[in-house]
């Protein structure tokens, strides 16, 4: 672990500065030394050549910025390898901070270490796993810490799942170190793994870094509508680095790139208007581009932003809105299901795919992962089925997982925004919650009950509002939260209607609910009819959410006409019944 | 129209007669006769041979008798003309009140005229019309009350719609004179046209008549289970009049009976403890029988029973307890279906017959039958289409009629208990409402509205409220009436709250309600969903029955989750699933 010697500059110092006025980045280094002739790997030359670095840096210095990115893009162990340089990474990292350290030197310029891609893909889809990625990306990290960066940049990273990786990385280093965590996207505002804008920005929202935003591959004009919904969705402070438009090959085998200083500044005012909080430059931007661009924007306060409320699950390539109701699939659950179970030990995928898909198409929002036997199995279990999930590109999962470890692993290797299922009221398990919440993001069902279920529906809506209490104090917002007030079979308890009622009560308080719908009529016949009859009245008093069997088409049909009877509009409303089985 | 010159018996007194002990009637005529050697009508006697008729009432009366009847139970025109009597209807009939005066002469005795089938069936089994039967009952009773008697007893008629119109034919010339009706069952407890004794006493429990009954046919031991069942459902006093068992046939041609009259009298107590008022001999019993009888038993005081409360309808062949819900087809409908209509105007009902079939199928209980464009029909259209789904027994109808002499029509034609669809709360809508009520029994739907539907839920449930206190002083119980609080459009006017406040204030009144669910989400795409919905928060709130279109499995499903979760048990929950469409 490293150990901060000198704190230079504190997140809330950081965000303090931000909230100041409009702060500017630098631009391109990759493109600038190409210009100038270097050819090969430009990490090299904080070795070779300090002094071409450092003339750029202070270029970019005399330029304006406030912020000076070091030279560092690839020098990450994978990277370098694949790039066959041969330099120690420590010397090309700590070189790379003291070269900034002198171009900023008596200047007002803090240090940002540059962290971009390893260039392997994570599995499933590359063959390094999350944790050798998330080691890579320490080591780097460690580096650049211990020389003394004043933050972290990740940037061009087209892979949500490394990004989370590398977050992660530098905030187990050092939780008071800024970072601002920015993704790449194509112009439709997809990354190439199928990443959205808005899951890559809901996800951001919940994890620990402090500035979301996007850089490279697309001019400012093809940026904007990116950024624009970096600028809705994100709930903190917001950046953009913008290529100089796409790069040409000339005659000579030179590139060049075709938005002058001018087009370039003028685009960057969309931005401005946006409420980006940091701008700077990617491929392409020369210190002209930015010096221009800085005195022509000046450095003004921010824009106000519209920050979208709601709230969203994510998968790495779908997400939803927790609104007006999230419909969770509960049929990849092994409890009891001894071939089912079978399979799993197996790390056979198969049938949890196949229930995965056949959910989708019947109108599910979530699935629910529940393994069962959880005894059993490893964690290689849990990651195996989270990534099976992910290559067929499925809804986003409500974790379903007993053990605290598991659960952290499984959270470590998800893609997106899931439902952490669950935890009850007790300390001692909310405390858990809130290191996971707040380190991996997703939203918490949270049991309305400690060690005993309260048998009234004030009980468990009063040990639920506590719980609530707790967790805002600890930084997770209630929105975060979907209170589950518990249903026990009709067939041994006969209280749905303490159900209903506590439903009723956390709705008026604005609580967000959640149930086990099936758990009612468990060991009864038509299960469907008592589990529409029963899920009617919960919508109607308010409930937000349930872990439902969608092959029932009465139960998939009472959601439609609940929320239709309530004056809400369904948008997916063929979902409801066009795929019944 | 008949005049009553003395007033001998009121019902009020007749009523008051059974309060005070049992009363006895006689027992048979024909087997008498044929026992003492005549062969031929036995009516015929009342002409050729009065001494004969004479003789057998004395003994009757000698033998303890409180009711003598008379010996008119083939004296119908139609009956006569079959048996190819010549003499005069009315000489028969007035001579036979006349021979039991003089048999009955200073004796307590009152003279019952003994009313029975004509020998023909009603259309659709007959060839007769229903106004016909109702005539020559019409005819037979006129001469009979002219002559003098203290009331009549309808018996062995096997055929409701039969019973109905001798009923009708007695009642339309004296409102005050007391009326005993029988039906005979076979040993099942179903009359040879399939009607059940349920359906018998739960449509004269409606009816203008003061006592219930069966006879014939069944030796006491058979008839047991029988008048166990009228006992039970009759709101009533009850009588009973068994066979002295199967006649057999001996080598000389005679017939005897093989109940003696020690057995006879000893099988008789069985009828006490079941609450019986009036007890008397059908065939083959003889004064001596009847005197043993009433030595044996003696003149008690009748036995307390236990009266089911539930209300039911019916048609001829089908009943069903209005609890705990009321499914009622809305299929039979050709409001704006205009090949529907053509058909209907061309009397071709094999549309209707099919809907009927098809609604039972997957689970109504009651088939909502409205031909729209009234206006273009005739009753006939009504009493065809009533009598084509009587033929393939169909379930019990609600007469969703507009106009009133086309409901009174219907309503003559329809056998057994029907929902008389609709009545708003206009006193002179009321006053008809009542009058088809008494007249022909049934359940009434009534709107929640005069001329306009008030907007509130509070004034939806007074003005029903004040309209079945209107009802109640009138003779209609409450239980006959399901309050519909109309469901509006909720495209149109977005209250289906109303709606559902209007049910709870209701319910807790102890008031049944109805809806017609569809209408709710007329224009709406996926009605399903949305009835679906709603209907789960009716039935919560207490709904008794809806009008709602069976193919919806969502809502058929829902019924049933909805009862279960209030912990009413379906025994028809088959019905509600393994019929979808
Ligand atoms: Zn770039
Ligand atoms: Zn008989
Ligand atoms: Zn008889």
């Amino acid at each position: 672990m490293y150990d901060r010697v000198v704190v230079i500059l504190t997140r809330k110092e950081f965000l303090g500065l931000l909230n100041e006025r409009i702060h500017y980045l630098d631009g391109a280094y990759g493109t600038e030394f190409f210009r100038s002739g270097f050819k090969g790997v430009i990490e090299i030359l904080n070795i070779e050549n300090k002094e071409m670095v450092y003339s750029l840096q202070k270029a970019y210095v005399e330029a304006g910025v406030d912020f000076l990115l070091t030279n560092t893009f690839s020098a990450n162990r994978l990277k370098l390898e694949t790039l066959k340089v041969n330099y120690d990474l420590r010397d090309i990292n700590y070189n790379a901070v003291k070269i900034a350290k002198m171009a900023a030197a008596n200047k007002n310029v803090y240090i940002l270490g540059d962290i971009s891609s390893t260039g392997h893909f994570i599995k499933p889809f590359g063959e390094i796993s999350f944790n050798e990625a998330y080691d890579v990306f320490k080591e780097q990290s460690e580096i650049l810490l211990n020389a003394g960066v004043d933050g972290f940049i990740i940037e061009t990273i087209s892979d949500l799942k490394e990004l989370k990786a590398a977050i992660l990385a530098i905030r187990d280093l050092d939780d008071d170190i800024p970072i601002i965590a920015h993704m790449t996207f194509n112009k439709n505002g997809v990354s190439v793994t199928g990443t959205s804008v808005e899951i890559f920005v809901t996800l951001l929202n919940d994890l620990d870094v402090d500035v979301i935003g996007t850089n490279c591959t697309l001019a400012p004009e093809e940026l904007v509508p990116v950024f624009k919904k970096i600028s809705e969705y994100s709930k903190k402070p917001v950046s953009v680095e913008p290529n100089a438009g796409k790069p040409r090959l000339q005659r000579d085998g030179s590139v060049i790139y075709k938005v002058s200083r001018e087009r370039f500044a003028i685009c960057m005012e969309d931005f401005i208007e946006m409420g980006s909080n940091i701008i700077g430059g990617c491929c392409g931007t020369s210190p002209d581009h930015i010096k221009f661009m800085i005195e022509f924007l000046g450095k003004v306060k921010s824009k106000k932003r519209n920050i979208l409320l709601k709230e969203f699950v994510s998968s790495r390539t779908k997400i939803k809105s927790t609104e007006p109701f999230l419909i969770i699939g509960e049929k990849i659950n092994a409890s009891g299901k001894k071939n089912f179970q079978r399979k799993i030990r197996e790390k056979n995928t198969e049938k949890i795919v196949e229930l995965a898909i056949t959910q989708e198409q019947e109108g599910a929002h979530v699935l629910d992962v529940n393994l069962g036997i959880e005894k059993l199995l490893e964690s290689s279990h849990f990651t195996t089925v989270i990534n099976e999930l992910d290559k067929v590109s499925s809804l986003p999962l409500s974790l379903d997982i007993q053990q605290y470890e598991f659960m952290e692993e499984a959270l470590k290797e998800y893609v997106g925004r899931p439902i952490i299922n669950s935890s009850t009221c007790k300390t001692e398990q909310l405390d858990k919650a809130i290191y996971l919440l707040k380190r991996y993001g997703g939203i918490l069902i949270l049991l309305t009950m400690k060690d005993k279920i309260p048998k009234t529906a004030k009980e468990r809506a009063e040990i639920a509002k506590n719980a609530i209490k707790y967790l805002e104090k600890n930084g997770i917002n209630k929105e975060r939260v979907f209170v589950d007030p518990l249903v026990l079979p009709i067939g041994a308890k006969k209280d749905p209607y303490v159900t209903i009622e506590a439903i009723n009560i956390l709705s008026r308080s604005g609580i967000n609910t959640s149930i086990g719908l099936s758990n009612l009529s468990f060991g009864m016949p038509n299960r469907e009819a008592l589990n529409s009859a029963f899920l009617a009245l919960c919508i109607n008093e308010g409930l937000s959410a349930a872990i439902l069997n969608t092959s029932e088409r009465s139960t998939m049909n009472v959601i439609f006409g609940s929320l239709m009877l309530k004056g809400i509009e369904i948008t997916e409303k063929k979902k409801f019944f066009e795929n019944p089985i």
